[in-house]
């Protein structure tokens, strides 16, 4: 396989497995001098450490990091960042009852058909716990972009058919739910929502919305590296993410240009502004300057207790029913990832656009 | 800037303004020993010409490919397949009247920031122009594909408000309608619809969505190489993309694990078999042998001849009426752009999958 | 076949066989802004340019380039910048005489095996003249250079056994000789080995030696992007070079570390000198200040006239003797293609580094 | 900073200091079942492993290695291979006395200049240690080789003035003696040279060839991955390298074209035979058939015991002596390194080249 490592500029490559001895991340081209501490890292991997609540799988997971290299004295040495999480508790019995079968909705029989064999220990390489990898480089990107200006924030938007009303949008409400929703009324909709799906030994899928602020305009590339092309990829990298949109997304299709396009106009202090935001902050590719905004759609766990039809390696029609602790719905967990991959994204495209101008690249030469 | 070259083990790379000399691609890492015509390239080509219907621009672009390297008698040689289209018709004073201003909806503002200059010609690299070196190498692309088994068909799905209807799906009836719409009662509705646009001096989005079959089970990669991840930056690519979806997609966030997951079956002959078709042929990034489903919104052309609030290069708020010969709708033409990036990427995934097991590249070097 | 695109934040994609239309790259990646004219090319083109003396090829090649795009109103615009220059002589008949067999020391062996056909149109794209894109590229990457206070000087060091004296080294004197040599009584020696090489229908070989100044301390990166070995992919890339040096090279395998290491010493302005340059100006894959020079050799052309022993593609032991027009020596011609390609390195690096430390890129964001 | 991933099909990324926690590197694109103990890997790094003989550094480093990830019941899964060392013997004050100054041949003021800090712990990025994430990789690529019937072979070929005589050569020999030299006369010669250069408190250069057998023809590319510019970046990228050579290398410069082609003759068994390996295997950037070979030339150990002039990082005229535990020469280490390099990138174009013909790629997915 290929295909672990992410970035132009900034690289991150991550390796491991749900039940090898670890998971972890190589960050390479990280700016030297940046004060990083484990706190700064620790601080991410927490908002994704499952068992917070009764809606994530109650896996007691530690998932504390260690930083192995490119930290000395407190500051990024501009070498490699080494970050390892070790795996600690591993009841592979709880997967023992589903080694021989495919579940439905996961990959265990393409991952058979491509590798050749059947890691029946959890899903291995496309497990959940592959992110873990991504958010330890994602705190490290919002790091930098902080020291740039730059603020990155994702949410729950919805959950099941139960969707946030943003004229109550409440930043702080997001950390007061085990939802990460910024709304209380929807937050409580949505745990009654889920409380029916675990009764009924089901699970619910929802999306993610990611606003970044403050980044400058003039940011991504044209053709292949525009912006939201490297965002959506980003995005679509995470498990179970089946949508991508930016700005107004799906909804421009039944739009016209009149209402989609975005008006300029002069402000009071003489800058340009748009009177509104349907291309979500990225036109032709290129950040025009207002806050970016993405959303994603993630599925339904496909780990069910009911009981479901499939096949066995034998190829024989079997019925299971998964035990095990699964989350009944995966977003909350997987609000902090989509904001590690923008942030990375973002950052990584400010620091190529570094080389855009030939005056901009003569200034730093003339000053070193 | 950078990001003109896309690929991993297949790479192209496009080069070209709306309104320079021309348009071309450089197609690296095409297998050796392939038929390949004039003919084979000018016939997707010729898909995305405009001034085919009244529901494209008017302008002339006989938009005629040379090749001019990569292949000899007849058959590509292994090195790179260079191609060029020459620019013919560039009545650069269609857009004279724009040259100081920034038009609302397109990336003039966002360039002019990045590069430091105006490029009044039209768009420039943002020009739809850019995407004639993608159908090329598409057009190779699927070729290949082809010789392997996977065919590619792209349509238009919906057009503003009206979405063709799937039970009267015709493959022939795209070719018939200038919309590329395989539903001839949606076709009727939406020439309608896009004539009352223009009397309104307005223009429409829409939907364009692919269908990929033959892809055998096991391609693409965990972690950042998935196969929907790579289809999302490769489609998201395209200028005025605004959403990219596999599958169920956005639907699936609404859903639950019971119904979203696909069940497996065995079927009369022995194989496996998937009961319904929710995830799109990707599942953790790894084709599972079903048709491969994906779509794509996209915005309403930009340029619009009804007046419209914007501001100039000197900061002051003015007034604009987008003259010149514009497409009211840019789906129709978008759609073998779309099929041309989704066969790129299913080529490279394919190719690269060659070296996933230890016991295949043994064979291959034993047959040597 | 894929490695037809080289280089990290600046890329440029070669692409054109000896005998098809012509020959070309794209360069992606450079600045907008930069004053770029036909002329500045051409002036490199020129001197790779053939039959310019008896001691080089009596074809008649044109090679004038034309400019595709990325450059308006005679600045370059960020867009990638595609040249093509187109080939003209192509008299193939020359070449008839060795379309069944493998020439000695050349390629076409290799070619037939890896590709499964045999171009017998003069080497495709192992033909020397794949270089005119990367000199067409160097030429940018020298300008660019210039406007940073960057100079790159190659120059023939020696032809057979004839070294140059560098106590006599004359810049002017490379002008104005036939070899590019920058000493007078070696070129005449040279010469005159040549001739003799002529007479006995034979070839020589030789060195090429690239000296640049005003690269400064600090620019490369650790493990596998060292600046000179990105150096040593550049050169080797080029076909013909058997070796590559930096500074003391192959010397230093015999020097011990006292007369190795350069000493630090403090000059009169307060700055930090080495009193040596044994280093050539690269420690530990980064530049210390000090001119970086390296060194190349190439192997006599493999194109004789004399008699040789070979085989034909039926598997026959045969006798050839190479008609046509070739160089008795490649290095006067080489030596802007070494000079190109290092030029391209040094850029190429140097833009790597504006994003190596934290206070610079928060400058630069805060400047925007 | 970039530049710690290598490859193409195949990637490396090494990460780690000689005094943080540990030395490690990420193997991704390894294809799935391959059977991989630890004892295959240790076997490498015990090779490069100090304080073996009086010619290496007394350190004590044990250089255990760990597999993190990538290998599922004694097999390769086909994820991503994380090995990891630990660093054991730290001992930091060995190195307090050059925290504030420069060392003459070494890269601690490129990398203070370039970084902004000293790290004083013995070179950080630019130690030795560095390459054991690279022999850790190589006894991963060399297994597989190994598979595919290629075996890489390298050895000290010489130190200071003390060269091997071939006609002696014993591959047994090499792991006789302390020096790796396949000559036991040339390895007392050598021995008896560098217990000289101890008591003159002083060290020595030397260089390293390596051989590699069963490599089939058409392996490597044209233009920039060319397979000679591949490994001359590969081995150059090894700290300490001034030269790098293929075949005659430099001796090609002063040969002719009669002497330096190598003629192709018929054997009995009707196979395609060269009298001569004055190519050392490899033509136009592709391989031939015959033994790859390749040489190296390393300079002396920079940190000598003697007196030596230097500056501080206050810029002032110092004289230091390097203390501490250091390798009079480098070279018996460094040759595992080679060998790891070498196998890797082989290994790395091997794979590449199963995409190069139509037909392969055909049977491949035939046989699917």
């Amino acid at each position: 396989m290929y295909g672990s490592t992410f970035g132009n500029i900034l690289k991150i490559s991550t390796w491991g497995e749900s039940h090898g001895a670890g998971i972890g991340v190589v960050i390479d081209g990280c700016p030297a001098g940046l004060p990083l501490s484990l706190e700064d890292i620790q601080a991410y991997l927490d908002r994704r450490k499952p068992g917070q609540s009764r809606f994530t799988t109650q896996r007691k997971e530690a998932d504390t990091v260690d930083i192995l290299s490119g930290v000395f004295e407190g500051k990024t040495t501009g070498t490699p960042i080494s970050l390892m999480v070790r795996n600690t508790d591993q009841r592979s019995h709880d997967y023992s009852q589903i080694a021989d079968c495919y579940r439905p909705g996961h990959a265990d029989r393409n991952y058979d058909i491509k590798y050749g064999f059947r890691d029946y220990r959890g899903g291995g390489r496309s497990s959940g716990r592959e992110t873990i990898g991504r958010v330890a480089a994602g705190a490290v990107a919002a790091k930098i972009l902080k020291e740039l200006g730059v603020e990155v924030t994702a949410y729950t938007l919805s959950i099941g058919p139960v969707t946030i009303d943003k004229s109550k949008f409440d930043k702080e409400e997001m950390g007061r739910n085990a939802l990460y929703m910024p709304d209380a009324d929807a937050a409580k909709k949505a745990q009654a929502y889920l409380e029916d799906c675990m009764k009924e030994k089901n699970s619910s899928g929802g999306m993610v919305e990611c606003v970044i602020k403050g980044v400058p305009a003039g940011i991504g590339e044209p053709a292949f590296e525009k912006l939201d092309a490297a965002l959506a990829k980003a995005i679509f990298s995470i498990g179970a993410v089946k949508s991508f949109e930016v700005g107004d997304g799906i909804a421009a299709a039944s739009s016209d240009g009149l209402h989609n396009n975005d008006a300029y106009r002069m402000d009071e202090e003489g800058n340009v502004r748009k009177k509104t935001n349907h291309s979500g902050g990225i036109t032709g590719g290129i950040s025009d300057g207002a806050p970016i905004v993405l959303r994603a759609a993630f599925k339904p766990t496909p780990s069910v207790a009911a009981v479901q039809e499939t096949v066995n390696r034998r190829g024989e029609n079997i019925e299971i029913s998964i035990k095990g602790r699964h989350d009944p719905i995966i977003v909350p967990r997987a609000v902090v990832v989509v904001e590690s991959m923008a942030a990375f994204v973002i950052l990584d495209a400010m620091l190529g656009s570094m080389t855009t101008r030939m005056d901009a690249v003569k200034d730093f030469f003339k000053n070193l």
